[in-house]
């Protein structure tokens, strides 16, 4: 079998060719420029399988318009990607294919990723976070996506500032969402230059650590998954991890039982490829779907 | 049909004979003392129905073990009430009832009747919250709860501290939780007298507010639910809702859409109904997975 896997993201579009024991064949990265030279340079890589295509997976940037009532289902909204803005990604995509196909966002995607074929192998539920330029997250039980009406935004959860912590958010809409204080430029702006600067005994990982913790202690009391997942650019400091760990378990105050934090909290099992593969397994479920 | 409802509670055990129109016939309350007498006299109850019944729904006061690899699946687990500790409830009757019964948490089953029966009744996923003397969720999404590998614990979501609270948390195990600082107990600490005593245009209102207010932004970005019902004997003050919505439009600063916070944030329909329906409803479930 042939599946097709389409990472959508604001600055470039992995585009790849895997089977049905999610290897991945071939592999491109295309530049995210106006939608329909991106989309020309899309179909152009797919065109040669086309006919041979059993399934396509797509996980978008966003906002994106996961509504299926609503009349811009499948279209990009207010993004500060102005040219995108009202884009329909979805149906420019299923006009291309002569297959099925199924999408989500991009997080969901890697999530699904390490659902199916990572940390979350042997679960029935898992959490992803990216930890990065924004934050957001994947959730997966009994292999659904959560998000009731519309895709969720975990990574707008509020948390509660370290009492040194008077830095501005890095978010437009939130003093103290989990995003404008422990994304990549919320700890740039709290230090005053790059986080990958930082020295790795700098306090300000500590505060980080923190911040991390309250979010893996709401995802534990409020979606009780079997593995959270820790992924994106700031989870890259190695060192990052032990702190979140000792932070959560000192924030949960054994209120609930859990597996040991090692087995609990964990980065990504398939790095980079996590998405790819989601896409995989999304497009083997659009193949099902449509038998 | 004939359906059983077991609303199993701290200090009283409400069972209920309905019908498959949710038709309430007959419904007793059994006062709570230690497992063997309270289990007796719910079987008594029961008794005379006991051949006739398609199916029975529980919905059991907590902690309670929901993880089915689990030895101690069903049992009541580390309780105030301590000679529940370790009192196979589930297991007790089901040895007792000749149909197949279904059963989770008091809070999940008034959530599922809402979700069935009352302000979830055209939607996909709702979030029932009951905020008394304690504050617990349950979440559904497509008929499912939510809860990956046990019962969720929202009402220990944390929240950020008002600047002017400074009142002890009510919650033995966090000192900022939604439960330590918003529940009834809560609110009488901060006061230093009850929640009911307060006047209604005492500023300590508002404070509850902004707490609910965070809880209810969480829900929303990490749940993405049509519909979030605030119930429980707090929210009993009818001047609390409107004071609720407005701080939540404030600290969700119009980052996701959603629909009108009238349509969006509701006091239960059902009213004190909820658990008995939701449990008759688990008990259709249990009859027609048994078939």
């Amino acid at each position: 079998m042939l599946f097709g896997s389409i990472e959508a993201g604001g600055t470039k579009f992995v585009c790849a060719i895997g089977n049905e024991k999610m290897e991945i064949l071939e592999r491109v990265s295309i530049e995210t420029r106006e939608p329909e030279a991106t989309i020309k340079d899309v179909c152009e890589f797919f065109a040669p399988y086309n006919h041979q295509l059993d399934g396509v997976g797509v996980g978008s940037f966003g906002p994106i318009d996961g509504q299926k009532s609503s009349k811009t289902y499948g279209h990009i909204l207010a993004s500060p990607k102005v040219k995108w803005q009202g884009f329909d990604l979805i149906g420019a995509l299923v006009e291309f294919f002569n297959c099925p196909i199924e999408w989500t966002t991009d997080v969901n995607a890697a999530a699904f990723g390490e659902y199916h074929y990572g940390h979350g192998k042997d679960s029935n539920s898992l959490v992803y976070y990216t930890i990065g330029t924004g934050i957001g997250a994947g959730a997966i039980q009994d292999d659904q996506f959560i998000g009731g009406v519309n895709f969720t935004e975990m990574g707008h959860m509020l948390v509660t500032r370290h009492p040194e912590d008077t830095a501005a958010s890095s978010c437009p809409f939130h003093h103290n969402c989990l995003e404008g204080v422990a994304s990549g430029p919320a700890i740039g702006i709290r230090a005053g230059k790059a986080a990958q600067l930082l020295e790795e005994d700098d306090y300000l990982w500590d505060i980080e650590a923190e911040y991390i913790a309250q979010c893996v202690h709401n995802t534990t009391l409020m979606l009780a998954p079997e593995v959270i997942v820790l992924g994106g650019g700031v989870m890259q400091q190695e060192h990052l991890l032990p702190k979140v760990k000792k932070a959560f378990e000192k924030v949960l105050n054994g209120y609930v039982t859990h597996p040991t934090v090692d087995e609990y909290i964990k980065t990504p099992k398939l790095g980079n490829n996590a998405a790819t593969i989601g896409c995989f397994v999304l497009a083997q479920k659009a193949f099902e779907k449509a038998k």
